[in-house]
């Protein structure tokens, strides 16, 4: 999978290589038993400091995402099943994106397109019929 | 309207009191033309430095969220149209926070529905006979 950073975005580079991951991870690239590169590796790809990776990878640890295994090095963990404290977390980031829409003049109904378009990417578009609202 | 710090985060405070009032905005607690506390008082009231509220604050303005007037401070500004650049942002950040509801085993329709909630929340429940899918 290729990782995309943008050095001139505010988001610190070990944040945008997390979230990098998380969307491969989202998107079916990486999947679960899967060796991710080592930090060198991913480094040199990347031209950034191997620290950064290595912070990238902690996060991801603590995250639940990766697991690191002496052998096979970081490996993408199985999906855990979202919890109250998963669902807090979201459920925060979630208020913040939709209070900006909100403030930038965007209609509800504009950012749950939004949001059906961005899970389409992701390539888990729902059913029609498995709507509930 | 109540700033709430979560001083255990790993959000930085200026980003949490960003956060805060962007939220703010977003329920309609905060209007345009409504002045902010001053950066003295915000930060006298949440016990934080006066240079984390700056830049907060500082951020704000960068987003257009808020102008300073020299006489009355920092003061709402009315909701800009969103634009190409309002909406690539949205995107990037809303498919990071699907990518790791998936990865949580989280299914689109729960996503849709979480988002919708929030919106309720917000106070801009859409419509039914809105949605178009």
């Amino acid at each position: 999978m290729l990782i995309r950073l943008d050095l001139k975005s505010s988001l610190p580079i070990y944040m945008q290589i997390r979230n990098q991951i998380v969307l491969g991870i989202g998107r079916g690239e990486l999947s679960a038993g899967q060796s991710l590169p080592t930090v060198r590796r991913l480094a040199e790809d990347a031209s950034v400091n191997a620290m950064t990776v290595s912070k990238a990878y902690a996060l991801l640890k603590e995250e639940g995402y990766i697991e690191t295994d002496r052998r096979r090095g970081a490996v993408v963990r199985p999906a855990p099943v979202y919890d109250d404290g998963f669902s807090a977390k979201l459920s925060d980031s979630l208020s913040i994106l939709a209070a900006e829409a909100k403030a930038h003049g965007m209609k509800g109904r504009d950012f749950l397109s939004f949001c059906k378009n961005i899970l389409e990417e992701l390539g888990q578009e729902p059913k029609e019929e498995q709507y509930d609202f």
